[in-house]
């Protein structure tokens, strides 16, 4: 077994700067030898943290000799060629959620990389977290029995910028689309069926892009079980970020994450915190987990926990939770993924 | 404005015998002045709370000249002609619900009822527990701006005796309709459209009687909110009530009531009281505010805060939810009403 | 066995009234046939509840051939003799807390009972409370090892009348009298010695009175253990009442009890109830509990389960905790018991 | 105003190993540029993290001319000719506590630091972590009004080796002294007097060397408030650090933190995390903000928050607690400080 990995870094925007400090600092058996972004300005943050190779050319990481995996942190529309570069030059890849957002380039990303023999980890950070993990470990473990019932309460405490929702793919493929990944990952079964009543109640310049602000998306899941996802664009009280299994053998669920554990008690009431602010706070250590797991399993020579037939059905859910807006009827992902495969 | 009211109760099992003892011990301005059930035995009750006309005949006690108002706890297929009786006579009634599993004869005992212009009181008990008027009264006085997510969890402990299952309507008309009153209730907007995703996962003998035991109903309102409840008729660690509304200024939630505060840890672990067993215990002092209530209307001559129209719309949702999940389809709740006043 | 008993009531203060309408309406064979108190107006309430032998006179009810058991709800200064009267006469008495404030009238009292062969139980409510019960249950199963640390927090939400505080013995007697009952009853073990620290921080007039508000007690048990209890006069958020016991096995505490269990989120922060506002609130099912107790002990013909020595050694324990304020050293239990007996 | 600052550190032990990871990793405008242990095996951890000088000679580190400031974390009876040492070269000093059990030993030291006019701050890590914190801040904002009572609960999982306790200093010197600290900086005012009840409920063995493991200690604050301490040396469900603040104008206490936030359910109970396991999961953050805050003081050219005045207070504490316990008295810090300047 290899001792340490030698990893490129493309797009040093908030989320490449916090994987490459990560793994600058917290993350074994792992350093950062290659960083691009096509803005130049940015590089200072990798020569700080002592990258030697920079450059505004993406392709010189991604190709780069001694690098032997890559975390891709650019625009969506660049992830899938970027995959393909780089499973041609035989480096390993992290790519940042989603791999894109059409499930045909997917595949296409998907072959690139089958055929390199390389291992593709996506970037579903949440399941890197300490409570959805307990969960997880929870109920795969049998503490809930055969799980009935899901829950998932994702919000956001701000919606995105205007400029943001038009390319994003709008809230099922940017934002749910963790929600459905976690459901999948939770319930260790496929949802088959998808129905999604959806509104625009926190801006109606969401409404005007076509896109939707606040859901509720019921899911079927192979294994007999039921789920439903609640999702909303802005929380006033911040991310909330909460999860609940309920089985033939009990319940488990988690609470938010907060700065501290104060209460206090005045005349007015009782005062707690609220919860930590946005995912960059609230997953800080999943960011580090995920990584951590990323590089031992290659260096392991393992299969990454996180592929991209994980990242093709979040997308086909997405899409069926989409449609299933739109038509108002349930849609089950049969038939996306039929269409696609048609 | 009258000082005490005297109440008639027909029906002495389980409920009808909580709401005797509630009224001769803790209902302010109201006594017991005739009791009945068919089996001679329960009467027993009654005499021992010192109840001094008692009789097998119901009509007895529906059209006894010292009675003022009637509490119906008979088996529902007699609620809507006692009802109709009682209304005659001109006694004011609380009855508990459901009023009657088909709209028709709701209209026919809200017809009678307006006819006679005496009160009609459901026994939507959970409208009366601290926990769920808390959350209404945050809602109506504006703390969570304007709502846009409702989220009701109700679970029981066990399912009802198959014999029960057979004549209760089934999981919607018999359990559900509660969190279907409540949602009314505490949205203070009609509900318009449901989705409901059930299934048979916790007993096989259910689904030979042709209902489901576990469920996840989306509901749509007529301002604009969307909500989702989910029911099992089983779950292990006990009677699961409680609800969330989130909306443009905040969040709201409750907890299970238990029956002591305790934290306990040890080598092992942590542990807390489970939620209080069933709605016997959970909801004990909302069966006692619920009467007082009734009475301080009466006696105040004022509407009662639950009336037919209530009955009939929870009925109507539960058929909604019933349809919407036999046909796999979104069901309006003007397609159920429509069908009947055709 | 006897199936009912016979009740008189001497006192319909406040909580004289409180013991006389859970009898007359919540405790199980037992009734109400005699009240007394020295305001005429009083008397009223006894009425409305249908008690039959009603009058100014004390001596009335505690001597009353119908009476079997008495509850004596009357100012401190009476306990002892009407504890006395009502013992020549047979009756078994229920006498609020304290007994007296001297060591030695409550031996008086105590010896008087013994002779007349009757029971007297004392008000120490707090027994009787689902929280602190389920802690002693706790404690004496085992579940925490052997008892090493009892922490008691007892703080009221205002400070009594000042004239209160002039006859009530000072926040010793007064109010941590209670808790420390509470801390003998947990441990199942006698208090040895007491250190207590106190200060006037609350209301400048109670110091004025030789009296203090705000108190931190160190108690040493004869099993080895310690324990602390601190106690405030006045808590802005209301009626604080917890307790801890940690010891060889774990440790389990309580927390307040509240109105609601709504948690309440929005931009300024998370918000909870605060505690019920006063023992009456706090330990209304209390109060119930124990009448319930002393009926079922005496119809039963066995001991009640707080009785003269009970009340003697709370006695003792609060004088050794004023004398030790006061002289700013260790005081041991047995320093005040023998200079009693001496 | 300086960019970077070059440290040395002496004692490779596992704190010690802590500070120079975070230092190499977590620390902003820090660099480890020396390392010494008497140990030479474990000089491999600073030679893995990038450290050029490393040495098994202490003094090679505190004389380095390209050391700033010097982060020493070998036993207690160095602490002080360590400091000296540092001192007279010119470093600044961050040295983790206690640093002497004497107090005359500190005023050596703390007069050392003050002729060189270099900044010594002591390893009172709880003060930066993030519950503290917020207690502090609370308290200093005025949120609780006057502080009246203090309540800090402090218990290990598990005592440490005998042969640590006999050079320890006993409970008091070694484990309450944080407690100390941190009840002064709460309450930001002095304690004047201390009663300390103390027993041996632990281990046998903890006694035969005349310490003892489990204590409850009454502090007297200056500025009119009283306060109380419990420690035990083992609690079997793992670190117990929690701390609570009453006044007249409210009340704020912190839980425990835990590995995740979840609740579970079954027909057994409810279920929680227990806490983290000891101080380096729990003061993980702590130890990388104190090395910031120390940085970041020195850099500006700020008197850093904790120093040798803070230490010899802490450590009169403990001695006052230490001799309260022993002779069953209350004693006075000015008692313990008059003895050592007389």
């Amino acid at each position: 077994m290899k001792n340490t990995i030698k990893i490129g870094i493309v797009g040093l925007g908030r989320i490449g700067q916090i994987h490459l400090a990560n793994i600058a600092t917290r993350v074994k058996n792992a350093e950062v030898v290659a960083a691009a972004d096509i803005t130049e300005s940015l590089l200072d943050f990798a020569r700080r943290h002592g990258v030697e190779n920079v450059s505004t050319n993406p392709e010189y990481v991604l190709t780069h000799p001694d690098v032997e995996a890559v975390v891709i942190c650019t625009p969506t529309p660049t992830h899938v060629p970027y995959t393909i570069l780089a499973a041609q030059h035989g480096k390993h890849i992290f790519c940042e959620k989603p791999l894109d957002l059409s499930i045909e380039q997917i595949l296409v990303a998907k072959e690139a990389v089958e055929m390199a023999n390389v291992q593709l980890m996506l970037g579903f950070n949440r399941r890197f977290d300490a409570n959805f993990l307990k969960v997880k470990e929870m109920v795969h473990e049998g503490l809930v029995g055969d799980p009935h019932i899901l829950k998932i309460t994702s919000r956001d405490p701000n919606p995105p910028q205007i400029e943001y929702v038009k390319s994003s793919g709008g809230l099922f493929l940017d934002m749910a689309i963790h929600d459905f990944d976690m459901a999948r990952y939770v319930m260790n079964s496929e949802v088959t069926e998808v129905y999604a009543k959806a509104k625009v109640l926190v801006d109606p310049r969401i409404g005007a892009e076509g896109d939707i602000d606040t859901a509720i998306t019921t899911l079927t899941f192979a294994n007999g079980a039921i789920g439903v996802i609640d999702n909303s664009r802005k929380a006033v009280y911040g991310y909330d970020q909460r999860i609940e299994v309920f089985g033939s053998g009990g319940m488990t669920q988690t609470k938010n994450n907060t700065p501290d554990t104060h209460e206090y008690y005045n005349d007015k009431g009782g005062h707690l915190s609220l919860p930590l602010n946005f995912f960059l706070e609230r997953y800080a250590e999943a960011y580090v987990n995920e990584i951590n797991v990323f590089v031992s399993s290659i260096l392991a020579g393992e299969n990454v926990p996180v592929n991209a037939h994980d990242g093709l059905m979040a997308t086909a859910i997405a899409m069926a939770a989409k449609q299933s807006y739109m038509e108002d009827r349930p849609v089950k992902i049969e038939e996306i993924l039929s269409a696609i495969t048609a």
